[in-house]
């Protein structure tokens, strides 16, 4: 625990690597809107590895399957159960667990918490908790874009050294960031990007990145002080995602450098209501929406397997050299931007929900 | 709302710049721990304006007074009720509020959030809020200390362009910290920062800056999969403090650039338990503090009230120009030291008391 | 922990017999609603003892004061902060507790959990507890009253063997509760009842009762399946009164003992909306009100500190003779009338907010 | 919403009659226990319809799948999705809805809710809901079994105008309540109660009744005053299920009428500890465990679904008879008593866990 998120709309998600499957139970869903299984797996297969040539090669198909909640196409407003099995199940393995702790994988930690671990793979670490999260987080969105127009896309703005650049938040959208495997829009970084994960592959090493986000078109107003806050629960969301180390919203670490006077967005008048001229509140003050763009950055530590040789302990403190076999991720961000979307949206729809409390 | 954090141990926090008072109620705190004012007022005194020289000149006092859940200097277990007075109460004051949404500030978003806004200063979004989180942090401190001999130290570590250099996570003390009235344990650089910080107010202005901090001697096991990793509790924790855009933990965004092989933190045999040989993972591997010091930054933009004018819109979307009158903080982050430090404390006792569990 | 009651409209109470004050946060009060410090005394003043000649003759004053959250008589959609300071304060005082656990009191559950317990009075689990839920409730009541015209009507349905009769669900006002010093609608049960009382009291005994509680003019739809139906937040928050020992809506116990066909409430038109003819639903279908009256009863057990010598043993288990001193209320539940209906008020304000999610 | 209960140990429920399957997460059980279907199956089996000649004659099977949180029989500590498939699934059924609501059903309020319903069946209301609970109930109960030693056994205590009498609470055991269909320890009562329910069931019509419940060899100190007291979290848990009308604990309402030299349960020594002479507070004090056995009981109103015609309206007002068709429970309460025990663990779990952190 906690294996919950969101206040109302919220998630309850299950499953480990190994098990019969990952899972979870929407609730909170407003009553009486379209929804089938296409909805969700559009953003499944986005997160999907080996839906390009630069994940691992493992094909895993995640078909979801909706298990309640949905009845002739229309949510119930009851929770929504939903369901994607596992191919590479050993519920019966009793294979010995490795002695070794992989180098800043979730291992040592697990053991350290729980006193047992599951026997392969990340278990509950795994990537693949995050399945619950992306079937959720689709329906998330779609409540959004049909009940206010809003707009979320990520993107991949770094790998290693290589950032994209001319990146116009205002007007990026999904097919531009999925015109290449990579999901950078800026084609130039974007080869350059593929490059270096190719070469940290055939390094047998791994590479970081950064995930940029936009939300457009959120109403002024969602965010809840003082301790949820629109970028507070932002923050948890993404920091929530395996191998993230950072988070900054608007102008970010760069902001703390300026001077108020550069620094703060003048109002100017947009149509009916109030926008700023600038955006490096990146769309939040006082921690509420102010209707401009809400824009932040993702940071990706370097996957934590690698199949070159580390010399490391094993759990009983003795010296050995681990080389860890099979195929690994070398590099998350491009199957983790699905990710990042459908947690931005978890907290949208949550906040956007309790604001309606007010109405 | 929502105006409580933690799961167990958690603050439900009241009052805003120009009410009766603020204040805080602290639930979960464990039974038969001494506790006086004295150890509360102490990190109210750091969090407080007017305690050096580069804040703003108000000396607003701050004395806390605890009102339930402490006998004789004994806690109950029972809720822990605490009231910081304000001496410049207008609770009849029916003045009006400016016409005029101060760019960056939390004017624009209070009032299209709630349709009211208090009449004066900050009102809930105002720093006074915190009061009630530094009060709820010393307890949550003590019990760290006491129970677990855990230290968490923060610092400056930039204000502007000017970088605290050389500080060693292992090693800093509180009273390191405390020895200049910028809290950066880098005479050189606090020096410059000093500066920095006296040229923003001369020139009417403000400058942003990040604050660094260390939590050492953590048990390892801290940390809820998959919602509540400690370093997801963490962001959250940080980014609902006013002003914050950003929140990196270990490497950060630095990590994002690096290869795995450079990046993993080795484990090596420490006494009884592995450790690791680098630090990048800041503490935490799987969202499960790992033994290891958890260190993390937080940045924080320049204040939004500038005495310069600036050209913006009032409500009603018509151009005018404002000029902030009075005195106001030209850089926030010594005194959000202690905000820090206590937003820190609250995570790790919560999440120490919810491991208690499993054992 | 945990002294928080409601999802989004929520209480935190602090405080326990002989500290500072009594108080509570309460937070998710709508924005811009009218209210004074009147508003809620009015309640307080029914909760008091003293306030007629059944209770004790303490007169404790209990004067509230609002912390924060208001300015210039409106809600700021900000918490609430109230305090009611006690008058028998002793915070410093090192009197032995008692060495006699009361039979059926909390004094030794308290020790059992907490390993202390308050050096005198309840402490925590003192009546004084409840003051904060009546502040809170006032507040409830007042949103659900001016925003669906909602009314809750509460009185004392039975004292010992004596029942109230005749007393009309539909019409029944708190201005007729009020009518005499018992709360009792019904004048002739009502002498019975004062006279079941004072016998008590002269006897140095204690004696129970019963509260019947209306709330009229809700809409249909509020309660929140599966978990948080309306019967079951409300059978939460009642037993949470001290002294409470069941819950009954609608038919309650006595439907246990019908058939089908005849507890049926059969539906029928009302107006531009459907009713039922009878109401042993007690408005409630599925854990959803349907709209008629939501109606129940709540036990509460004689009070167990009483003035009669009782056989029992002291905290090593020697056997002792326990004579209570001083002044004792003989009979709660005139007083608990107003705790009733302000935790009504707090968990229909409660689903009532949820429900505007789903507009 | 809300379809989670419990703070730490708890269930997310999801699933209504007619979808693909019932299931739930359950969150918060402790790693390192040894699990498997059959130790969940058990309680489920008692709950299924049709494993006796009293309830309605489908065989639902209700074979209950691990889907996570299991490797190798041991738990590990993360959520276990559980899932049974519903038989009887119409997932793309586009019959009409029935145009009359069932009086005293939930049609009518789910839709006024909601604003649609599930095409047939209960949907969420449907006792199918339970299946969730007593999944997770299962988990609850053999860890409470396993670490504290408590055993929890219900019963049906009445149905109609028969009441079981004789029954022991501190030596009544599971395997004696099983004797019998009905599942009432006394005998001759039970064959009374038997006749009630068949000739209910040859009328066409349904018949109420109560369970008794008993926890013992409870720890004292369980129970979080002041809202989560140990009564007030089981009033919530028994009211949650489907078709109660009332929870009384210890004496209950009958204790209302008595006085407190005869109610009072005088402290007596037992073994090492505390125990009480009598058991009038059902083991519960100042909403906190004593150590005797928690005892009380849950009153459920007739099945509203009965064969016989009644004179209702249609959802327009127009007068209509209705007469429903196909086979229904006549009596809920034989196999309602494994899931007043799920909930019942499930609040002990809860409150166990909880106490835990204060050790």
């Amino acid at each position: 625990m906690s294996s919950r998120f969101g206040r109302f709309f919220n998630v309850s998600t299950f499953g480990e690597s190994h098990c019969y499957g990952v899972g979870v139970s929407v609730d909170g869903v407003p009553p009486r809107m379209k929804l089938t299984e296409a909805d969700i797996q559009k953003q499944l297969d986005r997160r999907r590895p080996g839906g390009n040539t630069l994940g691992t090669e493992r094909n895993e198909g995640d078909q979801v399957m909706i298990l309640s909640g949905v009845e002739n196409g229309l949510t119930l407003g009851t929770p929504i159960g939903m369901l994607v099995k596992n191919k590479d199940q050993r519920p019966g393995d009793y294979g010995s667990m490795s002695d070794i702790p992989r180098p800043s994988h979730a291992d040592y930690t697990y053991r350290m918490k729980y006193g047992i671990h599951a026997s392969s793979g990340g278990g509950r670490s795994s990537a693949r908790e995050t399945i619950g999260r992306v079937a959720g987080g689709a329906i998330a969105e779609k409540f959004l874009r049909e009940q206010y127009g809003i707009e979320i896309v990520a993107w991949v703005s770094s790998v290693g050294q290589h950032d994209a650049k001319g990146i116009d938040v205002e007007a990026i959208t999904r097919d531009q960031v999925d015109e290449n495997a990579i999901r950078c829009p800026d084609h130039s970084a974007a080869a350059k990007m593929t490059a270096e994960i190719v070469a940290a592959r055939e390094a047998k090493d791994s590479i970081g990145g950064v995930i940029s986000c936009v939300c457009r078109h959120l109403p002024a107003g969602l965010g809840e002080p003082a301790f949820d806050r629109l970028e507070a629960m932002m923050a948890h969301a993404m920091l929530s995602i395996p191998a993230t180390k950072g988070f900054e919203i608007g102008s970010g670490f760069s902001g703390a450098r300026r001077r108020g006077s550069d620094h703060n967005d003048l109002f100017v008048r947009k149509g009916e209501q109030l926008g700023t001229l600038t955006n490096n509140s990146g769309g939040v003050q006082g921690g509420i929406s102010n209707g401009e763009p809400v824009w932040f950055r993702v940071a990706f530590k370097p996957p934590a397997t690698i199949g070159l040789p580390q010399q490391t302990v094993d759990y009983t403190g003795k010296p050995t050299t681990l080389e860890a076999k099979g195929r690994h991720d070398p590099c998350v961000v491009p199957r983790a931007v699905a990710i990042v979307e459908s947690m931005a949206a978890l907290v949208l729809a949550d906040l956007a929900l309790i604001q309606k409390m007010r109405n």
